[in-house]
């Protein structure tokens, strides 16, 4: 399975805010909707700061 | 394996542009830098539109 992880980083820490992300989508004003494999959904503030599909991780950095 | 298509959308259609996206890293006023398996790199200008990992699909909405 290809979900990934979606970290919060702030002030330089990295927190785990979800997994088995299976799609992100912008909703406007640096805010993004994460939805999970179970149809599961967190909104959450940031910009994308870096997406490693084989580390299966994908860090926002909070706005 | 979890790399991902990444296509760029311009006046609604998508053209693909990177197979077998590894990772994804901003590079700032809107480009992104993508990286292949196998160290092949392609910058990009643009914005995200979608993620969506099961699907393998990346969509970047051409700035």
């Amino acid at each position: 399975m290809c979900e990934s992880n979606v970290y919060l980083k702030s002030n330089d820490v990295e927190k785990l805010v979800m997994e088995n992300v299976a799609a992100i989508s912008p909703l406007g004003d640096k805010k993004f909707l994460l939805k999970g494999l179970l149809g599961d959904t967190l909104e959450i503030s940031g910009e994308i700061e870096d997406i490693n599909l084989m580390a299966h991780k994908i860090v926002i950095a909070s706005a």
